[in-house]
C-alpha cells in the first residue's frame, strides 16, 4: 500500500449549457429519442477563446480549497488532458501554476493516456508522494468540444467539457493506494481518435473507429477484468468495495458496465447525464462528487476504474484514512 | 537516494540529413555564418510521412538491447513529447507498445514537460521503480523540423528531429537517482511555443517568444541554479561530478552555459554539431553517447541538467553503481 491521502478533490464545468434537445436538432435526431440512446441530458462546451488551463486552474483551486492548504504547498502539478490543451509546449501546467501563483518549488508536467489520464496522473501522485515528493496536484481537463462538429454525429451528440482535480498528500499507515494495475494493449485496435495537427494538413477532429457495440463490449470487458485484478491482489471482493468511480462515456455505456460489475446505483455517482462523456476528466469529477456528497468514512474502499483509447484500462483501489 | 539503474539507453535519428548549408540557401543567409553563429553543423528532419512512434521505437529497441531485456518484461512505457506525436489521442505510447509486440502487463502514458520531459520522465521511472513498478521504459522524440518553415529563420536554423531512450530498473544500495531538482515558474514569461491546433484556425508553427541573448541568460542562470541546488542538497560540488549532460539548445548557448559551469569540455559529449536543437530529446542523447562512449566507471556521478519553454528548470544527480 502506498500510503497517501487525497486531501482535496474538485470540479470545475464551462458556464454554457448545451442541451441534448439543441445538439438533436443540430444533427437533424429527434430529441427524447438521442437523449435515450445517450443518457445525456445536457453538457457543458467551453468557449473558443476561453483557455483550458484557466478552467484546469478553477478545478485545482477548488481542491485546494477542500483540502486546506495553500497553493504554495504544492510541490509538482500533474496536468492531465487527451485534448492537447492551450499549447504543446510550454507544458499546459505552467499556466495552472501561474494562475495559481505559484512561482517557485513546484514542477509541473502534461500528462495523457486517453479516458484514463486521471487514473495514471494519481498513480504517478502516489508514487511521488511516498517518495517524499508532495504534496501533489493532479488537474484533468478535457474540451473534445472544440473538436467536433455536427457533420460527425456520433461524436457530436456525446461530448462536453470539464475540469476535475485532487491533490494528494502523505497518509497514515492505514490509508492510502491499496492497490493499482494500468496496461495499455497498443494502438492496432482501433476505438476513437485525435489526430495531432500537421501544417498544411487540415485540422483534425475525433472520430470514433468502431462501432458502439464494440466499444462497449470492449469497455465492459477490460472494466471487468482489471476490477478484478486489482480486488484479488488486495484479497478483497466488489462487495467489500463501498464506492465505485467508473469511467462514464456515456449513459447507456454505464448501465452495460454498472450491470457487468453488478454494482448497486448507490455505490456511484451518475455525471454524465448532466456534463456528458468528458473525456480524462469523467473519473475525476466521479470522484469529487462521491468525496463531497456520499457519506464516506473511514475505512472505506473507493474504486476508480475506466477505459479509454489506445486501448488503456486499468482500476486502483483506495482505502479512505481515519 | 532512490536506488534505481539506468539499465541501457539508445538513441535513434531519422535518415535524412539536411546541412546547414541547405537550411541557410532556404533563408537567404551565409552558410559559414550560420554554423557559426549556431554552432549547428547538420541535423536530422523526418519525414512528413513517417510516424513519430516509430523512431520512438527505434529508440527504446536500442536502449532494452544495451539493458539486455526483452521488450516483454517492460512493466511501464513513458512516452516524452513536447510536438504531440502521431494523435493527441489515444497515447503514443500505445504505438511504442504496439511496435515492440508488448501485449500486455505494461503500461503507457505521454508527457510533456517541453525540453526538460525526458528529466521530467527518468524522474517517474525512478519513483515508479522505487514503489515497485519495474523496468520503465522513458523513451524521448521530438520532431520540430514539421512545426519550422523558411519564413520564420530563426527556429528554421536550429531545429532537429531525434529520439532517445532509457531503461530503469532496480539498483542496489551504492546507486541511483541521488537527487532531484524540478521547477517550473508559469507561464508568464515567454520563450518558445507551439500552440495547439485549433479546426478552424491556422495550423500552429514553432515561434520564439524571447531574443536568444534573453534566452541565454535565463538558460544559463537557470541551469546554473538547478546544479547548484542538487549538488548542495547531496553535499557535493560540481567537481565531483564525472559527466554532465546538459540541454543543447544551440551550440553558441551551450558554449555559454558550459563556461558559466566551469565544465571542462571532457565532462560531456557534445552532440549540437550533428543533430541541431533536438528539444527534449537533447539530454537523452547526450546521456546515451556518455554512458555507450565515455568511460563511465562505478561510483561516477552523472549530472543531467537543463531548461525549458515554460519556464522548467532542473537538474537531476544519478551515481553508477558497480
Amino acid at each position: 500500500m502506498l500510503n497517501v491521502r487525497i486531501l482535496g478533490t474538485g470540479t470545475a464545468l464551462p458556464p454554457r449549457v448545451v442541451t441534448t434537445a439543441a445538439v438533436a436538432a443540430a444533427i437533424g435526431r429527434d430529441a427524447d429519442h438521442l437523449r435515450a440512446r445517450t443518457g445525456i441530458d445536457e453538457r457543458r462546451w467551453m468557449d473558443r477563446d476561453a483557455r483550458v488551463t484557466d478552467l484546469a486552474a478553477d478545478a485545482l483551486r477548488a481542491a485546494l480549497a477542500r483540502a486546506d492548504r495553500p497553493a504554495t504547498a504544492l510541490r509538482r502539478v500533474i496536468f492531465v488532458t487527451s485534448c492537447g490543451g492551450d499549447d504543446l509546449f510550454p507544458a499546459n501546467g505552467n499556466r495552472v501554476l501561474d494562475a495559481l501563483g505559484i512561482e517557485g518549488g513546484c514542477d509541473a508536467f502534461d500528462l495523457n493516456n486517453a479516458c484514463l489520464g486521471f487514473v495514471s496522473g494519481l498513480d504517478l501522485a502516489a508514487r511521488c508522494v511516498a517518495t517524499g515528493l508532495g504534496p501533489v496536484g493532479v488537474v484533468v481537463i478535457d474540451n473534445p468540444s472544440w473538436f467536433i462538429d455536427p457533420s460527425n454525429p456520433r461524436p457530436y451528440a456525446v461530448f462536453g467539457d470539464a475540469a476535475a482535480a485532487a491533490v494528494v498528500g502523505a497518509g497514515g499507515p492505514d490509508e492510502g493506494v491499496v492497490g493499482v494495475h494500468l496496461a495499455n494493449v497498443g494502438g492496432a485496435r482501433g476505438t476513437a481518435r485525435l489526430s495531432n495537427a500537421v501544417p498544411g494538413c487540415p485540422a483534425p477532429m475525433i472520430e470514433f473507429e468502431a462501432s458502439s457495440e464494440a466499444l462497449t463490449a470492449l469497455a465492459t470487458q477490460l472494466i471487468r477484468d482489471a476490477s478484478a485484478t486489482v480486488l484479488a491482489a488486495a484479497g478483497l471482493s466488489l462487495d467489500d468495495v463501498r464506492w465505485v468511480a467508473p469511467h462514464q462515456p456515456n449513459g447507456a455505456m454505464l448501465d452495460v458496465i454498472v450491470q457487468a460489475l453488478g454494482l448497486p446505483p448507490s455505490k456511484l455517482v451518475r455525471v454524465v447525464d448532466r456534463i456528458g462523456s468528458v473525456g480524462a476528466a469523467s473519473i475525476g469529477v466521479g470522484l469529487d462528487r462521491i468525496l463531497r456528497e456520499r457519506p464516506v468514512a473511514a475505512g472505506d474502499h473507493i474504486l476508480l476504474v475506466g477505459v479509454g483509447a489506445g486501448v488503456s484500462s486499468g482500476a486502483l483501489l483506495y482505502r479512505v484514512g481515519a
